[in-house]
């Protein structure tokens, strides 16, 4: 491997670790425990799943590496806070879009070269771009990965 | 800057957001706020802190970036949970070695080049990181921003 793949590859690996550890979290979940509050008040773990799922779904435009799976997602899960609206998708449903998702996108992610890792994200423009290089698809993974870790801080929280 | 250094910058990037929204959680706390709990019966502020000052004040030599600060937070925050000793460290005390530890970490890893983040960490043999080139300083770096932010979600929850 050249030392640009080695350093891609150690942040993908990052990114996998983090998404393995949720999946351990939600392989302990039986139904109910989806109904569970990470603390008193605060969001379900059915929402937080579900919120983690539609967030990880529009990398696939954002990074342009497919097409998302599940679109619907974003008015339960992201344009509405918890328990507003009836649970339209089941507990296994949600386990196997989360898991449908992440599969998808993590192939996509092993298959990016080094450069196309440096190369913008959708949300921004080519000249905005042009001034902030950062701002690159690498960028968002490692956002993206922080988030998932930020939530499954508190999931732990009821870890059984 | 190289490819390679894009890379490098955008990971440390990704730390510093991390750390700079735990500050801004922290700014916000009043010496009373430290002894609340993410949720019932869990961590208190106070501790948190603490465990991710002690986590990140390790990376000094883990890193081999220089020598630690706080080495005492580890008897109180890593190897006794909360709440099993009396607080020895004033809160005033605690923000201030959670900010110097993280600034002079920072300005560290800036000084590093591409080619010293692939460097193999201080926790892993040289005969076994020739057999596992991802067990570098970079993945060190993406495990603690994973881990920073992990306990950041915690944190949120018992945000004012």
């Amino acid at each position: 491997m050249t030392s640009n793949e080695l350093l891609v590859s150690t942040v993908v690996n990052a990114w996998k670790l983090v998404v393995s550890r949720i999946d351990q979290a939600v392989a302990s979940c039986g139904d109910s425990d989806f109904q569970r509050e990470v603390a008193p008040g605060k969001n379900r773990i059915f929402y937080l799943l579900g919120h983690l799922t539609a967030v990880h779904d529009r990398l696939f435009p954002l990074l342009r590496v497919g097409a998302r799976l599940h679109p619907d997602f974003d008015e339960i899960f992201l344009a509405n806070p918890d328990r507003t609206s009836p649970d339209t998708v089941s507990p296994a449903d949600l386990k196997k879009a989360w898991s449908e998702v992440n599969g998808k996108l993590t192939a996509a992610f092993e298959n990016l070269r080094p450069e196309e890792w440096l190369e913008r994200h959708n949300d921004v423009s080519p000249e905005d771009f042009a001034k902030e290089p950062l701002r690159n698809r690498l960028a968002v993974l490692l956002s993206r990965t922080s988030h998932a870790s930020f939530h499954g801080g508190q999931l732990a929280l009821v870890k059984k």
